[in-house]
């Protein structure tokens, strides 16, 4: 009997893991039997807009997070995959911050067509709108799933002999409660169920957080028109150049009413709260034994090259990381993945791997500055790459891109997007959108190709 | 070996349950062993509010779909306890239509300090914080559970002779898509996860629906300062005499951007939609095979005496019917199960329990005015009643003050929780609260039992 493979979602690291079989079969390679389960009715992860909030329409937790009017926050020129570049897909040079749906046009660009197998169409390989409900080992060898097609409501329990979660870690909200915070009048919304800052126009809004989320919402109230935005940072200050209205003050201690209090004292009144608190790595489809436990780290323990579950064999997680690279570090790992799984790499014993888990480790807890951060994501990468056919590709020039990113930023956090960058895998130079991002109300794939 | 009996979930239906078994306990009756599981940290299922909404801090869905402001939506002596009424709780009369807290402290009252049997509170038969994930039948008899606690993960699978099924119905959001609803651009937001209505003062509002909540939210915008509410309807038009800022419209056909147009061919543009479209009966911890498949109405099919689950043995469910009766029919089905449990009562035959069931489905289709609809949910209860020794009420009088209910709702929506009824317990007269309805801004326990 052919050995099963099981991938747990469809976004862009699952459609990666398809992608790394594909590419394996299309040199010959035999291959196993793949299932790739999605609980959505379409592809692309996060990229996958809902206006839905919440539960969705089969009561499953709406797993996307992004919003209308969401644009790239880093240059598309870091996430680029090396065997398929923006130029292919789009034919002429785009600019380096595309909107939400331009990225998903481009992600689906390289799988809507391709076969798995001769014949058979890749996405023929997806299970849509059927959710992972158990996993746990088999008694043998390999694990029991157990999935529910969700129009209908059938399961059923299957065995892989091996499986690869790929259901991201950025859809379960954490959600920290405040002193209070039942009492304040207005909406609370986590940034995972914001959908637009059109209804913050003329209003005081507080943001709590201080990282990706909290910058992005906090910039598209501004531009959509809020009166105020107060970011309340726990840890450290974002440090932007904020325009007059935006203004980062310390962490609430407490709500009476409308009325915030923070920790320094001082007291303000808003009309609407975003809780930009981030994501909690959550397996609820997972036996207790098999789920990866780890807060929002560039090398989350207990992952062998970041993939592979010390807890168990054949079990296999992709991009768990905290992300600077993006598409092309998922790539990177499902090839990698894919050949343990063809056996054309092995595994060291489990004390090697726990050496190698414990260099990364220690290496990480040494770094000291943005740079060594975003190197320290890069040299994983290659590591990965290394051990595969992945083409490889200038990591450290992509280095260098993100630290220009990061200044840009500090320059002006308002027009970052406006700049331009250069393809490490075409030389392609991006070209200036139409509009300025300050201006641009149409994040359409249309209105963005528009001549 | 003693016998095992799992409820799940400790809203109003489970506390009965409980409170059933407490109950011949006290009379010397012999129980089985009871575990009570609820997901939330509390007791009060729907009246134990929550600011949340779409996932709690353990990333399960929330279950409360009350708000703040909610007050009793019909009058409390048509849903006291036979077994301990208000005044017995409140020591003196209070008004016809309490806000949820005092109804919550009314539920936690009867049981709070209740011993399950001698040097047991009963509450210690509840597991707090502890998710029901998986029922399935046991291959001899009885049921495999398998539960999660919540804050630690951890995971058990038990044996149970009998399960009961108390997790409600109201939790699980219905939420139709419309055309262009994600080009709305303010706050769509299911009746579910609204919290409050201080956010759509000055505004537009559309409700999509035309029942309870559609009605009551609808009403509670009014009061906190909506500029209009327009209801968009299905079917049935509710016809009150509403203020002239509030209107019935038909059917939604499409959104375009902020402008909503409706099947009649009208269009406006509105601030915010709320949609009141209902929830779904879902269970997901049941294996499907166990799972009740209904509407929201008052005789779901498949449950003999509306509780014992035809499909299959020693499987039970509460609360599953549309609800005119709520506390005290919950309690008329708890005390009917557990004299089953107990063998107190007999089961018939397959037939004749389908023979009863069709009965009742024949004359519910029959069912030509609300008088008719009013009387079959008291008719069932008295049905029920007549079988344990639950303490028997005047429910045809109770009929007579829903109808009174009904006809105060038809004279003045804004003032109907202003009138006062006659308890068919004690005979007290319910005494006018200190503010009218349309001035009380303050709805907790405090201010409303203020002299
Ligand atoms: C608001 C936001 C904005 C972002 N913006 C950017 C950006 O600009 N640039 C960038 O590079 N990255 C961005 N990211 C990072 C994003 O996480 C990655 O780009 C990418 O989507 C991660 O891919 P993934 O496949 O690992 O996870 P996801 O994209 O989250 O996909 C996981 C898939 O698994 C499915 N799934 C989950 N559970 C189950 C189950 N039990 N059964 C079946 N299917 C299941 C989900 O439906 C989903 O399709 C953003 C993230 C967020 C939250
Ligand atoms: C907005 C709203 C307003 C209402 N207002 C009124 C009113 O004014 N008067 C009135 O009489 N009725 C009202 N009701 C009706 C209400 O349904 C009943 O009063 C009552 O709460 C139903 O009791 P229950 O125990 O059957 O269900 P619930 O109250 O829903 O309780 C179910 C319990 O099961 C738990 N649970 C669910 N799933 C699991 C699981 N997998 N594992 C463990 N625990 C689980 C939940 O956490 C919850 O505590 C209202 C309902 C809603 C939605
Ligand atoms: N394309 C876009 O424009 C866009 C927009 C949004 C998000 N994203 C992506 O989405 C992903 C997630 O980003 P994220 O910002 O949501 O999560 P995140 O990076 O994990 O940040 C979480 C933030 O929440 C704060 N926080 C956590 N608990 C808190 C508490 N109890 N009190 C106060 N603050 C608390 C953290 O503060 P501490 O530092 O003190 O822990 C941190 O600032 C990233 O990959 C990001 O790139 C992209
Ligand atoms: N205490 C309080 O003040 C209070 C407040 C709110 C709710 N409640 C309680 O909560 C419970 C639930 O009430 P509910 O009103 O939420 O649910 P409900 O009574 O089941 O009503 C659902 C409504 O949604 C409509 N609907 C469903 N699908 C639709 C669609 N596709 N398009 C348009 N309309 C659609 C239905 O219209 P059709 O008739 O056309 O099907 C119906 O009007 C009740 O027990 C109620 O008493 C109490």
């Amino acid at each position: 009997m052919s050995r099963r493979i099981a991938i747990i979602g469809a976004g862009p690291s699952g459609m990666a893991q398809l992608r790394a079989f594909a590419s394996a079969a299309a040199q010959q390679a035999e291959i196993p039997e793949i299932v790739c389960f999605e609980k959505q009715s379409d592809w692309g992860g996060q990229w996958n807009y809902t206006w839905r909030t919440g539960l969705d329409e089969h009561s499953e937790p709406v797993h996307s997070s992004m919003y209308r009017h969401l644009w790239s926050n880093g240059p598309k020129e870091c996430l680029e995959f090396a065997d398929y570049t923006f130029d292919e897909h789009f034919g002429r040079p785009i600019s380096s911050y595309p909107p939400r749906a331009v990225l998903w046009d481009y992600i689906n660009g390289r799988v809507h067509h391709a076969e798995l197998v001769p014949g058979r169409l890749l996405k023929d390989a997806v299970r849509f709108s059927t959710a992972v409900r158990q996993v746990s080992s088999h008694s043998e060898r390999g694990y029991l799933l157990t999935s529910e097609h969700l129009p209908t409501g059938q399961q059923s329990t299957e065995h892989f002999d091996a499986v690869v979660v790929a259901c991201g870690h950025f859809s379960y909200p954490h959600i920290p409660a405040f002193e209070g915070i039942k009492t304040f009048p207005g909406p609370v919304t986590h940034a995972h169920d914001f959908r637009g800052a059109e209804s913050l126009a003329g209003k005081d809004v507080l943001i709590i957080g201080g990282s990706y989320s909290a910058e992005d919402i906090g910039i598209q109230a501004h531009k959509l028109g809020a009166a105020s935005v107060t970011f309340s940072v726990r840890t450290q200050p974002m440090g932007f150049g904020w325009p007059d209205t935006l203004q980062e003050w310390p962490l609430v201690e407490r709500f009476t009413g409308s009325t915030t209090h923070f920790l320094d004292g001082r007291t303000r009144s808003f009309d609407a709260v975003v809780l930009a608190t981030g994501y909690r790595h959550h397996f609820p489809f997972l036996a207790p034994e098999l789920r990866l436990v780890t807060a929002n780290t560039l090398y989350p323990d207990g992952l062998y090259k970041g993939v592979v579950f010390e807890g168990a064999r054949d079990l296999y997680f992709l991009g768990m990381q905290d992300q600077w690279f993006t598409f092309n570090m998922f790539d990177a790992q499902a090839w990698f993945v894919r050949d343990l799984i063809l056996q054309r790499a092995v595994l060291p014993d489990p004390q090697s791997q726990r050496r190698d888990i414990q260099t990364w480790l220690t290496r990480l807890k040494s770094v000291q500055s943005v740079r060594e951060d975003v190197q320290f994501q890069a040299d994983y990468i290659a590591d990965l790459i290394e051990l595969t056919d992945y083409p490889s590709f200038d990591l450290d020039t992509v280095v260098e891109t993100f630290l220009a990113w990061k200044q840009d930023k500090k320059e002006n956090i308002l027009t970052y997007r406006d700049r331009c960058y250069r393809s490490v895998m075409t030389g392609t130079l991006a070209a200036p959108h139409h509009t300025p991002w300050m201006e641009a109300f149409d994040d359409s794939v249309e209105e963005y190709l528009r001549e």
